[in-house]
């Protein structure tokens, strides 16, 4: 049976790869809906080629271009309710969650109040809101299929055994490109050396994320919800090959390691076809080519961006959305040669430090967090508040 | 509920390593029945500490000693009745096969006839009559469970997906002590020097088997049979650190690897508590004190005896038992120092050539095909068959 698959987020490179799976399996998926923010040509383009019941663009005017290019049949909405409509008004089996930032958020509540199983690609849904958006899912006995390689690794190796029998989760970093840089260079780092990521092309915020390891900080925030883990149970291992995603420890001594090229349609894959896996035009692993595996430990002097993910998970609440708000601004500013890169790292401490913790059982408490830590981090970086004499 | 554990070979490694994880898990497990070959002392021990409804050992007078130390409820037997009697007369859920050689294959073929599930250690249960042996299975729907590492370590990898979803299944061979040996030195190796696994301490016969590769091309045999595999879709790599035991590729280009540190009690307890894994008083792996994991080629010139073993696969029927046969002619010889570590693979291939193909579909064809093997490869060792001018 055909499974009807809705993506927030269908121009950029999530979406692109898994309209090249619905494109090389129309026996198995459909796509009944498609949201974009500004590609409005290569929606138009979409749109054309997979005729779906929904497409949606951020801006209304660009609704207007899209809707002269695209099919009679499809529906062509905009904005936020645009949004929601792909994600709970397309009928999906499957919502494919590919938005960048805490705008994916209300869309997927949308998809699970929908009925929806949800495959999970935007990393800020389960740092900020973790709890609320595990929680709702578990109420309706719905999946959250996570869609980075990390956690459908994770997925993968769980095999489908009990919590119980799990010792600890293991997810592998690649170490970014400074892994080692010697460190009081770090400092010198220019944005054009911190996007060259050694294994994955990706948007240039997730490139400086995995350089600083933040993206790993977060992952491990993530990792913890989707499995339910403890978080003393998640734990991180440089491995610069980026061959093994993920490695679950269990209760035996037994550990189960998901590997593969990196090539991000196999976990996109696998999370739209869950349980089943279908065979993908991705080039096979061959572990003796690779040759060698290696793993270290990370380096806390070189990452401090993983221990202040460490405590944002052990206090929970609004915490990791400090974090991730922090960091956001801090990256932006980076890159647009306006702060340091060791700067982000210094700001997200001192906006952890600085923040007080209050639960985030709802979103309003989430987005107050969210909004306190954007003016924080930018008064820092604006040299506007005392506090900066304490990490300059 | 307690499960009833009957070990058909109690006393040697895997038998001991069993009734430790009983000793720890007396909530779960039960020992119902136990055999032994000559070490009645320790058969009679094992009978006080652990009191099973039968025991029984190879010799009718061994029977007399442990009967005069054994409790006075343990039914003490002998010979072949004694072992068919552990095997399916003391109502074990599971019995765990670990007789050496092919003594192993009637009293596992009566456990699946009495409806136990088959914890499976004994090698030449599969090389031998892994057809006939897997279809009697299947036809009283019971499970055969892999006690060696790599077999173990293939069936958590499948993590319960069918066979349409695998493309490949790699077993891990450390390549032994002359991995790295010169090639015109291998005619030179002593028994001593055969004997020293660098990772598993095992009996003489696997360790030298080893060491020639023999081992894992047996395992190549049992693999296809265990997992009902098309000969081509398994395959060895050379890991010198035996802690990648398995991996199982999929048509999805991913690869799930099952790892652990190198210790028996692992593979055995997962076949004991089966699909359930239990806590385990095992060191647990360190991959980042590991460092490294390698991987290459097996060289084909250094170890022969894997293309013999690919041969028998692929022809079936009673190749592998004569390639069975052969083998344990030539390394017995080998280790009395009456023959070449290079005789082995010669032996096992001239026995392969000569070797007239049979179906394989009942237990006398493979029995006369193990004699005629024996009978061939004692002749070619003391020189009374023409054939050794072709191999000498």
């Amino acid at each position: 049976m055909q499974r009807r698959i809705a993506i927030l987020g269908s121009t950029g490179s999530i979406g692109e790869n898994a309209l090249r799976i619905v494109a090389d399996h129309p026996d198995r998926f459909r796509a009944v809906a498609l949201a974009a923010g500004r590609n409005w040509g290569r929606l138009a383009e979409q749109a054309r080629a997979f005729r779906p019941r929904i497409v949606s663009v951020a801006d209304p005017a660009d609704a207007e271009r899209v809707r002269a290019l695209a099919p009679s049949g499809t529906v062509v909405l905009s904005g936020e309710e645009g949004l929601s409509e792909v994600a709970a008004g397309a009928g999906a089996d499957v919502v494919l969650s590919a938005l960048v930032g805490a705008a994916g958020l209300s869309p997927t509540l949308a998809a699970i109040e929908a009925g929806a199983s949800v495959a999970l690609a935007n990393k800020e849904v389960l740092v900020m809101a973790g709890e609320l958006v595990t929680a709702r899912a578990r109420r309706r006995g719905l999946g959250l299929l996570p869609v980075d390689s990390e956690h459908a690794g994770v997925a993968q190796a769980l095999a489908g055994r009990p919590g119980t029998e799990v010792r600890r989760v293991v997810l592998t970093a690649s170490g970014g490109p400074f892994r080692t840089l010697p460190l009081g260079s770090m400092s010198e780092v220019t944005p054009e050396e911190a996007l060259q990521h050694p294994n994955w092309k990706m948007g240039p915020k997730i490139t400086v994320d995995s350089a600083t390891m933040m993206n790993k900080g977060f992952e491990l925030i993530e990792a913890r919800w989707l499995f339910g883990l403890d978080p003393d149970r998640v734990d991180v291992v440089v491995h610069p090959q980026s061959i093994v995603h993920a490695m679950v420890e269990f209760v035996d001594g037994s550990v189960l390691a998901q590997m593969s090229v990196p090539d991000m349609r196999i976990s996109i894959a696998h999370a739209m076809s869950y349980p089943e896996r279908i065979p993908l035009r991705v080039p096979y692993l061959d572990i003796v080519e690779v040759g060698a595996l290696t793993f270290e430990e990370p380096d806390p002097a070189r990452f401090p961006c993983l221990a202040h993910a460490r405590v944002a998970l052990r206090e929970g609440g609004t915490a990791p959305a400090v974090v991730n708000a922090a960091n956001e601004v801090a990256v932006a500013s980076f890159l647009e040669n306006a702060a340091r890169f060791t700067d982000i790292p210094a700001v997200v401490g001192a906006a952890l430090e600085a923040h007080e913790g209050s639960p985030a059982g709802d979103l309003d408490s989430i987005l107050a967090a969210d909004r306190w830590a954007r003016e924080f981090a930018a008064c820092l970086l604006n040299g506007r508040n005392p506090k900066v004499r304490r990490w300059a």
